[in-house]
C-alpha cells in the first residue's frame, strides 16, 4: 500500500474501532439498576441484584459477540489493499447493524423470562443474520481487490475465510427460527458459533 | 507535508472520527423501547416494536447521512496541506452541528406522525442547511491553502468538489421549506441528495 | 523523539482526543426534549423548542469552551519531549475536570433563569478555574522537560504561552465571583477569554 | 516488531484507549442531578449539590482507578511483541470488566450511606479483584511471548512487574471482605493500592 492508502485504511479502522468501543461500553449502561426504587437494607439490595441475572447474562453474551466481531474485523482488514467505495459502504452497513446490538440486548434481557421472550429472541438472533450478511459483503468487497495466485497459501487462506463467513448465515438463521421454540437452545447456537470462530481465527491472525 | 504537519492532521482526523463514531452510535440509543411499559406476551411486544417504525426509519436515514458526512470528511481531508486556525474552526463548527443530528432525529421520529411533524421536519432539514454551510466553509479553508495549476487534473477535481458542496445548499433549503407542506417529499429530497453524492464521490476517493 | 517516545505520545493524545470527543458529543444529549410531554400540534412544539433557549445557549458556550480546550491541548503537546509520570497525571487531572463540563452545563441551563442561577453560575465558572489550574500544571510539566536557549524564538514562545495560561486564572476567578452578582456578565467574561485565546493561538499552531 | 505487527498493536491500543476514554467519561454522567426536582432558590440548590457528596467522592475514586488502569495498560503494552489470540482475549476480558466500573460506582454512591452499603462495597471491591485477575492474565500472555536473558535489566523489570500485579490480588480480596465490616477502611485500602502503584510505575514508563 502507498502512504496515502495506508492513511485511508487507518482512518477507516479508527472510525470502526471507535464504533466498536462505544457499542461495547454502552452494553454496560443497561446494568445500572433503577435508583428510584433503591433498597436500603443489605438483604433487599442483594436480592435486587441477584434477580437481574438475565441482564448480566445478556451483557456477557453480547459483549463476547461484539468482541469477536471486532477481532474478526481486525483480521479481515489485513486483506484490504485499498479503501474503495464498495468497502466504505459494506463497512458502513456493518457499523449500522453493530450499533443495534445494545438495543436487541436490552430487549432480550427485559423479555427473556416472559412469554414475549420468543419475539425478543427472534429479533436478537435475526440481527446476527443481518450482521453476517454485512460481513459477507465486506469480505467480498475485500476479496475483489486482488486475486491471489491459485494454489498459493493466500488462496487457501481466503477460501477458508470465505467458508468461515458463509457458515454463519445458516447457523444464525436456524438460531432465529429456533428462538420461536426455545430461547436457551437458540442462544446456545450463537454462543457455539462464536466459540468455534474464536478457535478458528488463529490462522487469520497469524497471516501477514 | 512534514512529519509535524502529518501528526497535526492525524490528531484533527482522530478527533473528528471520534465525534462521528459517537454520534453514529448515539443514534441507536433512541431505539430502546421504554421498559416501564414492557409487554409480557409475544403478540403485544410484536405490536409495540412494529408501531415504532418511524423511529427505525429516522435511524436509518440519519445513520446514512452521518456515514456519508464521514465519508465526505475523509475525502475532503485529502486536500489538506496543513492544519491552520481557519481549518480548526471550520471543522469545529462542523463537529458542533454534527453532534446535533441525534437531537433532530429524535424530534423527527417523535413527531413525524403528528401535526407537529412540520416543525420537526423544518428543524431536521434546517440542520442539514447549516451542516452544508459548515462543509462549504471547511472546503474553502482547505482550498485556500494552495492553488493547483490551471487546467491540471487537480484543478478540475477541485472545481467539481466546489460544485458538489454548493449544490447541497439550495437542495437542503428547498427541503426545509417543503417540510412545511409535506414531510415525506422533504425527506426524499435529502435522501436523493445523499444517493447522488454517494454516486459522485468515487473520483474524490480515487484522487491522491 | 525516539520511535517508542512517539508511540507513547500518540497514545496519550489518542486517549485525550477520545475524552474530548465524547465530552463534546455528550453536551448535545441535554438538548433532547422530554418526550413524555411531547406536543402534538405545530404551534405548541415550536413554543416548547423556543422556550428551551437557555439550553441551546449553554450548549454553544460549553461546546466552544471544550473545542478551544482541545485546540489548546493540541498546541501544548507540540512542546512535549516525552511522556513522564508528571505529564500523565497532570493530563489525567485535566481529563477528569473536562468530563465535568457536561454536568456544569446541564446545571447552568436548568437554573439560568431562576434565583438558583447564581449557584449554578459559580459552579460553572469555578470548574474553569480548576481546569485552568490543570492546564498550568500540564504546561509546567511539559516546560520542565527541556529549557530552550535564552533569547531563542522558542524561549520567547514559551514565555508567551506561560502568560497565556496564567492570565486565565484571575479572569476565571473574577468570573466565578461575578456570577454571584450577574450571570450574563460572568459568562461574557469567560466567552471573552476564549475569543482572546482563539485570536492568540496562531503563533503556537505555527510553531514547530 | 514488523510493520504489520506494529499496526496490529496500534489497533488493539486504539480500541482499548477508546474503551477507557468512554468509561472514564461515562463516570461523570452520574453526577447530573435529577432535573425533575430542580431547586428554584440558591440555598436549596446549594444544599442539594452538597448532599450529593458520596457521588462526587465515588466519581473521584473511580476516575482515579480507571486512569491508573489506563496508565498501567499503557506500560504493559510496552512489553508486547505481537498480538496473539491469548493477548486478544485477555485484553477483551479486561475491557469487559472495565466497562462495569461505572455500574459499580453508581451502586456504591447510591448505597454508601445506607445499611445496604456493605453489599455495594463488596460488589465495588470485588470487581477490582476480577480486574486484577484480568491484568495478571494479560501480563502472563505478554510475558510468554519472549523470555529475557537471565540477570538482564529486562528480566529484573519483568519480575518486578509480576510482583506488582500479583500483590493486587490479596489486597483487593481483603478490601472486598473488609467492606462487610467497614466501607471507609475497604475503600482506603483500594486507594492506598493505587497510590502505591502510581509511585511504583516510574521504572516501567522509563523502560524501553
Amino acid at each position: 500500500m502507498s502512504d496515502a492508502e495506508k492513511k485511508d485504511s487507518a482512518r477507516l479502522e479508527a472510525f470502526s474501532d471507535g464504533v466498536f468501543a462505544i457499542v461495547i461500553t454502552l452494553l454496560a449502561l443497561d446494568l445500572k439498576p433503577e435508583l428510584t426504587d433503591a433498597a436500603h437494607d443489605a438483604r433487599t439490595l442483594l436480592w435486587q441484584l441477584a434477580s437481574r441475572w438475565p441482564t448480566y447474562l445478556a451483557f456477557v453474551v453480547s459483549f463476547s459477540s461484539v468482541l469477536i466481531m471486532w477481532v474478526d474485523h481486525h483480521g479481515l482488514f489485513k486483506f484490504m489493499r485499498r479503501v474503495d467505495t464498495r468497502v466504505l459502504f459494506a463497512n458502513g452497513l456493518l457499523m449500522m447493524l453493530t450499533t443495534l446490538v445494545p438495543f436487541t440486548t436490552t430487549l432480550l434481557a427485559a423479555h427473556a423470562m416472559e412469554p414475549s421472550g420468543t419475539v425478543a429472541g427472534v429479533v436478537y438472533s435475526g440481527l446476527f443474520v443481518l450482521i453476517n450478511v454485512a460481513y459477507n459483503l465486506l469480505w467480498n468487497a475485500l476479496r475483489r481487490q486482488a486475486y491471489p495466485e491459485a494454489g498459493s497459501h493466500r488462496a487457501a487462506l481466503e477460501r477458508r475465510l470465505t467458508w468461515h463467513y458463509r457458515i454463519g448465515f445458516p447457523v444464525y438463521l436456524a438460531a432465529t427460527l429456533i428462538a420461536l421454540w426455545s430461547l436457551p437452545v437458540s442462544l446456545a447456537m450463537s454462543v457455539g458459533m462464536w466459540v468455534w470462530w474464536s478457535a478458528n481465527m488463529r490462522p487469520v491472525h497469524d497471516a501477514d
